[in-house]
């Protein structure tokens, strides 16, 4: 793997969930990674994942249907920047598929999900970098923390139930 | 090398400089990865480049500061997004280094840098994918074609001066 370009994130930014949680390293990576395993636990329920589409590699789509419990649809299509097995996966709405800039990006970020063993289970860090302060803010009271915890509570249960 | 997530380039949205050029792909390369190269062809004359900054990876930075003849300074930041020795080089505006989106997108586009060796020399093809239709009439307006061949035209001789 060569050094890597991420910079470490910014506090007034950038949003971070890090939790060492108990699974492997290699479930985690096929919970991001496989439609089927992400369909399981990507958003919090009553929500769920009417759709994902994912091609695993720099420039490929990774897209999500998030269908709200009025049955509401909510489309979000992403490029992805790096895929590095078992170790980091980074994307971003800013560019569409096949490196495009967006048009409209939704709300605009970077998403590092970063991993790595400890122990038996993984050290879970995810980061979502910001355009600037008023994107943070905005992200942060949608509900970012509780959000994304409660994705990955969902995906610790589904994946321990894989074990 | 992955199959690649680059798309073909849409005709309404995106600007397309193609040409066998007679300089080897290792030195086509070079001139583009290099600052001490890329600084002596990189703007059409009598503009130059008063600074040059490539981290040559993805989520690098590319960064270049174009002079005016009034001696007017124009930089521009960008990130790189693929970086595959010999073959392409991708970039964009709508990213800061480390993937950050960008909040002032200079002109908001990826450029997609494809090479590849024909005889002795070099099929070079430089894309630009824009957000949108006004993206491409505007970078097409501003001389695209122009100005990204008469840079051509310098690399190919300064290059050929290195031989």
């Amino acid at each position: 793997m060569t050094r890597s370009a991420i910079r470490p994130p910014d506090p007034d930014l950038d949003l971070v969930l890090e939790r060492v949680v108990d699974v492997p390293t290699r479930l985690v990576w096929a919970a991001w990674t496989q439609p089927q395993h992400l369909r399981e636990w990507f958003v919090p329920r009553p929500w769920t994942v009417a759709d994902c589409e994912i091609d695993l590699r720099p420039g490929g789509i990774f897209r999500t249907v998030m269908r709200s419990p009025d049955g509401e649809d909510h489309p979000d299509v992403g490029c992805l920047l790096e895929v590095i097995p078992e170790r980091r996966l980074t994307m971003t709405d800013a560019l569409l598929p096949g490196f495009r800039p967006a048009r409209n990006p939704g709300l605009g970020f970077t998403a590092i999900i970063n991993m790595e063993p400890e122990g038996e289970g993984t050290r879970y860090n995810a980061t979502a970098l910001h355009q600037d302060r008023e994107g943070r803010v905005r992200h942060e009271k949608m509900g970012f923390h509780e959000g994304w915890g409660t994705a990955l509570d969902q995906l610790v249960d589904y994946m321990q139930g894989m074990e």
